[in-house]
């Protein structure tokens, strides 16, 4: 996203100048290895543009998106031992690079980083409102990581739990970063709310988009397997709704596949059949696109300025995307 | 101790008046089953002398004593993960009870929480400031418990490194607990570095008198084995003194017994002997009365108040411990 190449190479930058200590290697190694490890940095790329929108640099902006790019590798080390992931962004996870209890303790030392850069911000900055926000949103996100831990056993999770889990672990965060931006600038609380509203948006938006790509997404250009989800019996949105959308007998043969994972590729085909017959690919489509146009709605909201319209742009760029 | 009952007691009411939510039970079952399983509550009521040593009432005080005895059941619940405890407070401990992944979410979740307290405090508190002091302690606690892990494999700490290691593992969040109260009621910096050497102090003179009483303990008071860090090969302060001060064969025959854990009674026995002949248990004796002293001299620069006649006598209390 060539648009947002300044923001990102402005956080690349931070991150670069953070001198974490050397030493004790344990603690610190996995962290510098984390965060050199790239990402899109999505995240600290919202508090800047919010931080703006309301009137404040990019400069004056960057300890809270510092933060939050800091918090979310913090919840990616741990996520990454909770979900026995081998590999991130290509390279092998901290627990497996180092071990379990090393990912463990460089996470916490990770997460106690991410607050620390809040001591940055200029002294006008509401320290107490900021942290609140914050707080609240890597709450969520752990509620949200324990209810999907919770459905990883449940073969019954509704397309309203599901909303609520997505709502925590990937809209909290996006809603904590642009709200972040706002108390930079000293926003009040309605623009403090709008912006909430929208991460909260752009999460389920997301998520649920990436749901749908597993299924959709052009093979060559997709980068990971089709119907991965799938094979993994992930309750996804499209597989909660067709839980709640199938008939009886449907819903036990799901209920089977959900409960002997990995399953076959003709179990795959048929359950992507499944999703045709009852409307679910079209119905996801246009949950993805309603909160799209909601997000775009909440942006007007906001007066115009560079800021917006690269955000506006981003929107568009995450609308379309294929992968 | 019985003059502490009353600070315990309140620190015990706050915990329970809490209100964690009741799900995901996966996140909040965990925070609530360790925050009931007990504990001395010695860090909380220290920030709470603290800030009554400075002027402020228990109640004010308060929430910076549960944001730290909330902190301290995080490390609790992540440290019993990397060291393989089994139990806590002779009660399963929560990655046995639950599982890891479920004690790694759930003490995410409590650090958050205990952050979160410090919302409570009132207005006039310095947020900025008590977030700085709160974070570094739990920096140089994760820094502590890298190197301790980092022990594990070594044959060779040094006396210096050991006490490197404590500082972090012990001093440092009796420290900030200390300075919490204190920033709690405003004090100045030269206060808040008598109370950061006051809970370094502390923390020294704590940690090494328990490895002594490990050798030293009588049985039918110690509560659990003695000469069981021998067993273990842990390096205590005796330990790592001794490999400092023994020749060349003693050092040979020491670090073949810490790489071949555990050792056996006659060798424990061997060791204690060596502990002897070396001066050793002499010498950590001093070390302790050292340091209870030198907090004893450092109380001394308060202000009389039954604040600090109470803390005079909990460091009285520890200093005659035998257990």
């Amino acid at each position: 996203m060539e648009f947002l190449k300044e923001y990102v190479q402005a956080v690349e930058e931070e991150i670069q100048s953070l001198q974490l200590p050397d030493r004790p290697a344990y603690l610190y190694d996995p962290q510098r290895y984390i965060l050199a490890n790239g990402g899109k940095r999505i995240r600290p790329v919202l508090t800047l543009l919010a931080g703006g929108m309301c009137g404040r640099s990019v400069e004056q902006t960057m300890p809270a998106a510092l933060a939050v790019e800091l918090l979310h590798n913090f919840t990616l080390m741990h996520d990454d031992i909770m979900d026995q992931a081998e590999n991130r962004r290509g390279k092998p996870a901290v627990h497996v690079k180092w071990d379990s209890s090393t990912a463990i303790l460089a996470g916490d030392a990770l997460f106690t980083r991410a607050m620390m850069q809040l001591q940055n911000l200029e002294d006008e900055v509401d320290h107490k409102k900021m942290s609140a926000i914050f707080l609240d949103g890597i709450n969520a996100v752990c509620e949200g990581q324990a209810l999907d831990m919770d459905f990883e056993n449940r073969v019954d999770v509704s397309p309203e739990e599901y909303l609520e889990m997505i709502a925590g672990k990937t809209g909290a965060l996006l809603s904590a970063s642009l709200q972040m931006g706002g108390v930079v600038a000293g926003a009040d609380d309605e623009v403090l709310g709008n912006l909430a509203d929208l991460g909260n948006t752009l999460g389920y938006a997301f998520q649920i988009q990436d749901d749908l790509l597993d299924v959709v997404a052009d093979p060559d250009k997709f980068g990971k397997t089709v119907a991965g989800d799938i094979v993994e019996c992930k309750k996804t949105y499209l597989m909660v709704l067709s839980l709640d959308a199938c008939n009886k007998e449907e819903r036990k043969w799901l209920q089977e596949c959900l409960n002997n994972k990995p399953i076959d590729q003709p179990k795959v085909e048929k359950v992507i059949d499944l999703y045709k017959e009852l409307g679910i690919i079209e119905a996801t489509k246009n949950k993805v696109d309603g909160y799209y146009s909601r997000a775009e709605s909440i942006l007007e909201r906001f007066g115009e300025s560079t800021y917006k319209q690269d955000l506006h742009k981003l929107i568009q760029t995450l609308k379309t995307r294929e992968y």
